[in-house]
């Protein structure tokens, strides 16, 4: 199976979505106008670095690589909308590795209602590389930034920390409906998700919130797969330190509370 | 300069922009809203299959990432906007290659009044891989697809073809001006970038306009350099089948007479 015949099989697969104008096949896709601002984002996945292609398998991958995406717009709160998936296939493999991929990708982007209206795909002598770039729109009041955080907001997670390598970094849930729901009924003031760990994640919302933050050792959710890590390192370490959770963090103050 | 580090030098490059609510930082960026659809397109460039890193250097290749991209909104008669970028470096150079990665990727951004407002960067063991995604809005009357070509139709090119291993691949110029400029001044019905070669691009119109289409010899405009090859083909040849011209082709009628 060619490129081309590669893109006919996608259009194929590729269901009708009111939002989406024009989906693959063209030069662009065309995207509804819409009055509301949008979310950008992107995330590659690189083969020996965040997968082990032989272990994980191709469909799994492209799960991941939807996954961190959306987890991404979860972080403010917002509603994915649409995707294009750009990936570097290994030669030899090329076709098995981009069926399993894409049937990945879209088991997960159906999960979250997101469209997948385009992409890039190439072959070549190195290892599998997939780049999703995922498009969303803000939830009412509004996209919840990183900056934003003040003195006596509380410090949230939305699952346990640590250990992720064992298994969860493939097959974590993104929080989209959890984080709308949140923003439906409280005031956030900051939201990042975990993937450089809980330590790390907190000090980028300290940064750019301009304030510091407590982090009670007993009060961290600790995954049971932090106590199974052979390494030496005690469960709270994991905890803190392992990158990939994708459980997000919010800060924020009660509504009742926000008023002031 | 750790990821963190490049991240903070990114956005003090990043200058102002009113269509842009969030630049480069948080998990997303933000994109003003618009009545207007959206175009997006995406494309990756892989080292050994897309460019020679040792003969092309860092700042080409960006400037060649951008391009390809900046191609395909041009190929809508679009107007690009806003782009983000994720990259996988080879461990070792990754702080060289990701600076001028970026120079060229910002000057050709620049030039066509493009924002770059978000990213990815990542460092492994494999080659450089740089992924554009870039969003545009189509111009007055509106995106023009590949399917839309008509009996009678001229067939268009915007520059002589052929031989662009020779270097133009990296530093085509993207016919975004052009494109628009025909846009105003004649009723496209088809357009498409030549990326896989004038003879494979004029098939994905016919194809997607269930037509067919006559290219006389002596008419298509060959570049200088098809004479230059050594592997012994024409630069005819050369014109129809090398790939990676980006000057795109047309299909229209005159204004004139488009009323039929």
């Amino acid at each position: 199976m060619g490129e081309f015949d590669y893109i006919d099989w996608l259009r194929r697969q590729t269901p009708g979505d009111q939002r989406v104008l024009l989906g693959p096949g063209d030069d662009c896709a065309v995207l509804a106008g819409t009055a509301h601002p949008w979310l950008v984002t992107t995330d590659m996945l690189l083969e020996g670095s965040h997968f082990c292609l032989a272990e994980a398998g191709p469909k799994r991958v492209g799960r991941k690589a939807m996954a961190v995406n959306l987890s991404d717009i979860a972080a403010m709160a917002g509603r994915p909308v649409a995707a294009v998936v750009s990936v570097g296939l290994p030669r030899g493999d090329a076709n098995q590795i981009a069926e399993g991929l894409y049937e990945g990708l879209r088991a997960c982007a159906d999960a979250f209602e997101t469209a997948i209206v385009g992409g890039d795909t190439n072959t070549w002598d190195g290892g599998l590389v997939v780049s999703v770039t995922l498009l969303g729109q803000p939830t009412p009041p509004g996209p919840v930034r990183r900056a934003g955080a003040r003195p006596g907001d509380w410090l949230l997670v939305t699952g346990p920390l640590g250990a992720s390598l064992l298994g969860k970094h493939l097959d974590f849930t993104p929080r989209v409906r959890e984080a709308i729901l949140l923003q439906q009924s409280a005031h956030l003031h900051a939201m990042i998700d975990v993937s450089d760990g809980l330590a790390a994640d907190a000090h980028h919302i300290c940064e750019e919130s301009g304030c510091g933050a407590v982090l009670r050792a007993e009060a961290i959710p600790i995954h049971p797969a932090a106590g199974q890590m052979t390494d030496g390192r005690p469960p709270l370490e994991h905890a803190l330190s392992d990158g990939e959770d994708f459980d997000w963090r919010s800060l924020y103050r009660p509504r009742t509370a926000s008023a002031s």
